[in-house]
């Protein structure tokens, strides 16, 4: 059985429009390649009861992985760890393995700028290590916020920092071995093709047509140029252990489809940018 | 008071990390300029069950506006409008209303096309024209699914297509108006500036001591560089009906933090992208 995982998003920026959510995409594509299911992403406000709401409304769904992106930092609106301990009504306390990765952090960065910063431990540093009890800390290989880790019964926590570098480094490094424990082995297959000079209304039965025979695999037409000037994208995608079943369950599908569009008067273009 | 919004975005395309959540910024950048607060958007996967849950959990937080994108089509995973049918348990139909709107699209698609495309109903077709009970369908300037409009007690509910330009035409043509009369007049305003030579654990403790003096001010900081190679920008928001007062307040907001980043060691760099 497919493991289940999802993402939190915290950050007003991400809610004004500001920002366009990457993290969550890159998230999705790099978890999805490595056999999880994502099932929902949830983009929340800088804000501790509405992020405590929905980190409850995720633990309810009983997700194998929960990941959170943003609100790690040292200024008032990082406020994901707090949310994080309110959720599960765990008191906040300075974790002696997160302040010591803090401390080292500041040493590093006032050694190598000579005398101009000050290596002193502030509150707005201090917080960074801030953290619910029972909290793992996670290295943070390129910034100095760590990432957090909990074991909440059936569901792994994992709070990644919002920057991009950051959380894609701590993402290599320390979630992709918990993810592929997790998805036991399960990968993600796709490919893609195009078809031109049919109506998506004219492909739809196709597609159930060959979904029916292929019911491990999954078809969706995505319109790229308007019902009546008609490119539409077809992406075939399934999640299995065996690399060779799947491209060729994938394979006997995109076949299938190519054949009723080109006998119902449509034309199949191939499509180089997805994975064949 | 200012009215909240959620967003909803349907689709597996988007939980598999294909595709970036363009919609979802897009709506979120234009409904916060006209004064509503996005309070959170959810990405849910193109199933009935799971978009229902979603839609019943926006609406027990009473948003004045939902808005959903995707899933109006006419294949068999365009499912939003049973979803909302399921979530309100009111039964489905086919909407005359709507059924004539698709049924002229066809006409006209097929007049230009010639005797090549047949106009005829078929039930791919009739499919974007099934509804809710009491739903009104809003017309389409783009593409052929109707979008569709709810009131449902304190909350208008409307589902737009996923496809952008469709999605962007209706919206201005028939959210906007909608979207004014909620927020009463307010708008939303916005100024950056950037921060260098400063690390964002020296600037956090000044920020908060500049919004304790402008309490209507938000002020985040978004870390661009490293924390020890620092560039960090600076956005200061506000919403409020009076342009000269919010200008005057974010520009008083941003003249204080720049005094005491310069006073601190710091550098202030204006920032030309953001709206002044």
């Amino acid at each position: 059985m497919a493991a289940d995982m999802e993402i939190v998003s915290v950050g007003n920026e991400l809610l004004i429009g500001k920002v366009i959510n990457t993290n969550a995409q890159w998230l999705a594509r790099r978890a999805t390649s490595l056999g999880l299911v994502v099932k929902r992403i949830t983009v929340v406000r800088d804000d501790v009861e509405e992020t405590a709401e929905v980190i409850q409304g995720t633990l309810t769904r009983k997700p194998k992985i929960v990941l959170t992106t943003g609100g790690l930092g040292p200024t008032f609106d990082d406020k994901t760890l707090e949310s994080i301990g309110y959720a599960l009504e765990r008191k906040l306390e300075v974790n002696q393995e997160a302040l010591q990765m803090v401390r080292q952090k500041y040493k590093d960065y006032s050694a190598k700028k000579g005398t101009q910063d000050s290596a002193e431990l502030t509150k707005a540093r201090v917080k960074m290590a801030i953290m619910p009890q029972n909290a793992r800390p996670i290295h943070n290989p390129v910034g100095t916020a760590p990432a957090v880790e909990m074991d909440l019964g059936e569901t792994v926590l994992i709070a990644l920092p919002g920057v991009p570098a950051e959380m894609e480094a701590i993402f290599e490094e320390s979630v992709v071995p918990k993810l592929k424990e997790v998805s036991n082995g399960a990968a993600f297959f796709e490919r893609g093709l195009y078809v031109d000079n049919m109506m998506e209304s004219v492909l739809a039965p196709l597609i159930d047509q060959v979904m029916r025979s292929n019911p491990r695999v999954y078809i969706k037409s995505h319109p790229k140029g308007a019902e009546n000037a008609p490119h539409l994208e077809i992406h075939f995608s399934t999640t299995g252990s065996d690399k060779e079943e799947a491209a060729e369950g994938l394979s006997k599908a995109a076949s299938q489809l190519s054949e009723l569009v080109v006998r119902s008067g449509g034309r199949v273009v191939p499509n180089k940018q997805a994975a064949e």
